[in-house]
C-alpha cells in the first residue's frame, strides 16, 4: 500500500520523473505490471542508474534488501524506507549503506494493506518522520526530504530514538488499544458490531490493521510500547477512581482536558 | 443536536406531520425559530394535542420535564426520550407517564453538540434501541418504532438492563477509553497532536465530546462502566503479558481475533 501510493503520487506529481518498482515474488510482480508496467524482481535492474530507492518492506526484511541493494547502487543514490519504528532500522542499515540512508517515517496508511489500497493522495496532509544521524549524507537527506514534500507531506526530523518513543505513543499504543478494546468487548457482547454506533466504528477502525504486520511492529518496538501501555494503564485507573468515587467535578475536568488536547489536532 | 437532526429529519421526511418544538431558554427559543418558527419556551403550547412527544434533554432534567408535560398530553399520546442510560429514565418517566412512555436510544450523533451540529441524515442507518417493559401500551411502542424506522433508523428492542450492559460496552467504554488515551499520550508527549496520524485521529474523536454530557452518562451508569473499565483493564493486561514475552504466534492470534471482530460491522 505505502509503496503503490508512493508510486501513484509520484507518477501523478512528477510525471517526468523515471520510476521503477521491484516486488520479491512472480505473482507480486505481474499484479504490480497491470498499474505500473516497468516493474521487476531483479534487485539490480530495479536499482542501477537510481539517484533515490525507496525500502517498502516490512521491517524484518529491510536488512536483506540492503544487503542485496548495495552492490549496484550508484555512488550519489540515496537510500531510504518507510518503517514504522526507526532504531533498530537506521542502525541495520546505515551499518550497511552509510550515510546516503536516512530513515523516513511517512504517518500515512489505513487499515487496509496491499496495492489494490493504495491511493495518489495517501500522503497528502500527512507528518513524514525523518530520523538523520551524525553520519547522514546532506544530499541524501535533501534529496529525501523533497521526495515527502512532493507527495504532500510536512516533514519533521527528530533521532530514531525519540521519533521511536513517539510514535508509540501517538500510533502504536492507539493500535494496541483499539484491539484490546474490540477483544474486550467482543467477549462479554459478541453482537456488540450490530449495535455499534460511530463511536465503536471510528474508535475501533484500526483493530481491522493487518495482525502480522501489527505483530512484527509492537515487537519491534516492545520497551516503548510497554512503557506506553503501562502509562495508560496508570490512566484508566485514574479514571476508574473518579467514576467509582462519583467525584463529578474532577470527572468532568478529565474528560475536559480530553477534549481540549484532542481539538489541537490541526 | 439529537432534537435538532430528528426534526430536520422528519420535516424532510414526513413534510405533511406539523411539528412543534421546545426549548427551555429564551436564547436558545430563538436561535431555533430560525430553523424552526414554531419553536416555543411554553410546556403547554408544545404538548397539547400532540400525538408523540420526544424527549431530548439530558438525562438529569428529563423527570422533571415529564412532570411538566404530563398534565397537558392528550389522552392518546405517546412519549420517548433519546437519552442513552435507559435503567433509570425508563423507571421514572414510566412512574409518571404510565405505559405510554416508552424508551429509545438512538445510536446516533458525534463528538459535536448543539443545533449548529444538527443534520437531517443523522440517523440513516444508525441503530435505535427501544427499551419496552411489561407495562408498555402497544399502540404507543408503534408509533415510536415508526417514528425512529422513518428517519431511517434500523430498530432493536431489549430491556432497559440489557441495554444499559450492552451500552456501556459498545458507547461508554469505548469513550471513556478514547479520553484515558489522549490524556495518557498527553502527559508523555504534548506535541503528540502534531505527529498524529489517521489512527490517533480517529480512534480518539470521541475524546472530544462535550465533557459535561459524557460525566453525567458516566455517573449515570456507573456500575455497567466500571464492570467494563476492569474487563478492558484486563485485556491490557493479557495485551502487556503476550508483548513482553514477545509471544509472536499468540499476540499475532489477539490481533487476529480483533480484526475479525471488527470486521463484522455492518
Amino acid at each position: 500500500m505505502i509503496g503503490g501510493s508512493l508510486a501513484l503520487a509520484l507518477r501523478k506529481r512528477r510525471p517526468d520523473w523515471k520510476l521503477k518498482l521491484w516486488a520479491r515474488s512472480p505473482a507480486s510482480v505481474q499484479r504490480t505490471r497491470e498499474l505500473f508496467p516497468d516493474t521487476t524482481s531483479e534487485i539490480a535492474a530495479a536499482v542501477e542508474g537510481a539517484d533515490l530507492c525507496v525500502l517498502c518492506t516490512p521491517i524484518s526484511a529491510m536488512a536483506d534488501l540492503a544487503e542485496n541493494i548495495a552492490p549496484h547502487l550508484s555512488p550519489a543514490a540515496a537510500v531510504t524506507d518507510a518503517g514504522s519504528v526507526k532504531c533498530g532500522v537506521v542502525q541495520r542499515l546505515e551499518h550497511i549503506l552509510g550515510g546516503r540512508f536516512v530513515g523516513s517515517h511517512p504517518m500515512a496508511g489505513s487499515e487496509k494493506s496491499g496495492l489494490e489500497a493504495a491511493r495518489a493522495d495517501l500522503f497528502e496532509g500527512a507528518v513524514s518522520i525523518l530520523t538523520p544521524t551524525p553520519r547522514s549524507l546532506l544530499p541524501a537527506l535533501t534529496t529525501i526530504r523533497q521526495l515527502w514534500e512532493i507527495v504532500g507531506c510536512r516533514v519533521v526530523e527528530m533521532s530514531a530514538a525519540k521519533h521511536d518513543e513517539a510514535i508509540s505513543l501517538v500510533s502504536h499504543l492507539p493500535h494496541a488499544v483499539a484491539a484490546a478494546l474490540v477483544n474486550a468487548i467482543n467477549r462479554r457482547l459478541p453482537e456488540a458490531p450490530a449495535l455499534a454506533g460511530g463511536g465503536y466504528r471510528d474508535s475501533t477502525r484500526i483493530a481491522a490493521s493487518p495482525p502480522a504486520l501489527w505483530r512484527k511492529i509492537f515487537l519491534e518496538n516492545k520497551e516503548e510500547l510497554l512503557t506506553g501501555l503501562e502509562d495508560f494503564s496508570t490512566m484508566i485507573d485514574d479514571l476508574k477512581k473518579l467514576i467509582r468515587s462519583e467525584d463529578a467535578v474532577a470527572l468532568e475536568a478529565f474528560l475536559a482536558r480530553a477534549r481540549a488536547t484532542r481539538e489541537r489536532l490541526p
